[in-house]
């Protein structure tokens, strides 16, 4: 395909419930030539991330709904293949927010140059080093209130944001690290790779009891990518004073009904507890003492990471029903 | 009776749901003469609140359960008529917690000498001036971060808690009150006696239908009393940002079944809503400038507080449970 052709994976309709790929469509499209300051990228990665899923509904939420017939927009990087400004060179990698396409173009402004890393893909920047990892440190610090010493939990712990809050919280000083995640596979990866002191299969028995035993001291902060049961659960094993932070509630996205809330929620003002829910983008200020703390952490190994890859712009849709039914272990890209 | 005699209530039995008069028993005591260093006091007025309702429960919870046979204690306040430290002496006004009976003695270390204020009655300890408004102060200021131009909604409102809260949110610069209660003579007594710019009954029609009505630009601040429904609209009714003050879930005191949490838990995420419980025990610091701040409205007149009085330590146990039932208006206290 010419350079000067870009396909693109569209929403064609809402879904109700469990997305399908009737819910998307793909066109291939003639560019327009570059005006004076912009930039033309040929992408090598695309995010596919949980939040889509809000996006494709037509509700008001802390990111616009996706227009019908509109891109699939959300992080991406790649190689700029063609600039006319001085500000971005060809050859550079750079991060921009234009999505589900093969060749993005637009204003310098709408893109990020970000530095070769030698041995880090450069996928590294929509994880990692990216929005990704930066959720959970906003989450942990500012969100949660992280202290040394506290006995943290993170559900959903195998994923993009799970596997990165774990190895924080532990970098951060915390006393006791235990995750959940929904394969045997994915807990032995907690308890090897990353780290987590403890962790459960939540398909293995009710999450409360395993929490139980897995924290025999209490919890102290919970970082919840999944809610429901999950945090029902924490709302038991906090201590007093035990803090929150609500980054995500996949258990929630794809369901029709109303969930049912935790029905212990006394428990709040008999234990003093605190829930905080919070998304990334109102929370720019720590930004460069994460970009410092991560760099340090993947120089030294003390924190690693996990991509799922998926081969092909044609299967971003694949990919991200994948990520719904929490098919990836870390981050999942879409390989151009 | 003489003055070493004491009428004592206490709990006889658990109850499961609504307690019963069935629950408590009356004894007559024969108290011992006065050691060294304490003091004896003619109970006056004694404080029934909705905490005991969970003391009487064998739970985990801040205070710890009333044991079987065991004083209903809490705040009470009295004349010293006997004493033997030279730190009180006889007719002073005091406070302390030693609870359901007649004459109360003990350690000088237990009661706190409180002034005679001109015009306000001994009982304002127990609610105005007392744990009840401090309650609605460290909600309001320290657990919810009211800020001047906050839209405040309060439940419960007629309640010697919320009637509070609603005042001083109001004198603390709040752009909008707004209260809820159980029946329309408290809903109009929110409106005039306590200047709550809006107030509905809760009985008429779904809680989310009344409160978006009545905030039309939603809520920044709630000061909770009630759990259940009027949690779940409060979510769906916020700001950006908005901050809870979970203070009390009189919903769900007395019902058998686990209640069913709020559904719609995943607003807080999107709109970066916080949730915090709180015991008022938990915070002593700002008990100096609650003291000055309410003294100061009481003289001005800018703070009104009404009070139900019960008369008769027999009719204890009637009052507590029409307390339950919301009987009350503004704080209820048994007046010996």
């Amino acid at each position: 395909m010419s350079d000067s052709m870009s396909t693109e994976i569209r929403l064609a309709s809402r879904p109700t419930g469990w997305p399908t790929p009737d819910n998307f469509e793909t066109a291939v499209i003639s560019l327009p030539e570059l005006a004076e300051g912009e930039v033309r990228v040929a992408n090598e990665f695309l995010s596919v991330d949980p939040y889509m899923r809000g996006r494709m509904n037509d509700a008001k939420s802390y990111a616009e709904p996706y227009a019908l017939g509109e891109v699939m927009t959300g992080a991406a990087v790649g190689r700029v293949i063609e600039s006319r400004t001085a500000e971005i060179s060809v050859g550079d990698a750079v991060l921009h927010h234009l999505g589900w396409r093969s060749v993005s173009q637009g204003p310098a402004a709408s893109f990020r140059v970000v530095q070769d890393i030698s041995g880090v893909p450069l996928s590294a920047y929509l994880g990692i080093l990216g929005m990704t990892a930066y959720t959970a440190y906003v989450g942990l610090l500012e969100i949660a209130g992280l202290k040394e010493g506290d006995n943290v939990f993170v559900s959903g712990a195998a994923g993009a944001v799970g596997s990165a809050a774990g190895q924080i919280a532990r970098l951060k000083g915390a006393s006791r690290v235990i995750g959940s995640a929904g394969t045997a596979e994915k807990v032995e990866q907690l308890k090897g790779k990353y780290g987590f002191a403890a962790a459960f299969n939540y398909k293995d028995a009710p999450v409360r009891e395993q929490l139980r035993a897995a924290a025999p001291e209490g919890i102290d902060v919970y970082f919840d990518n999944v809610g429901g049961e999950h945090l029902e659960a924490a709302l038991d094993v906090f201590n007093r004073g035990g803090r929150a932070a609500l980054c995500g509630a996949i258990s929630s996205y794809n369901s029709t009904e109303a969930p049912v809330g935790p029905r212990n929620m006394a428990n709040m003002i008999t234990q003093g507890l605190s829930l905080k829910g919070f998304t990334v983008g109102f929370y720019p200020e720590l930004h460069e003492a994460f970009i410092n703390d991560m760099s340090r952490w993947l120089d030294s190994g003390e924190i690693v990471f996990e991509e799922t890859v998926i081969e092909g712009l044609e299967n971003s849709v694949h990919g991200f029903l994948e990520l719904m039914r929490g098919a990836n272990t870390g981050k999942m890209v879409i390989k151009l």
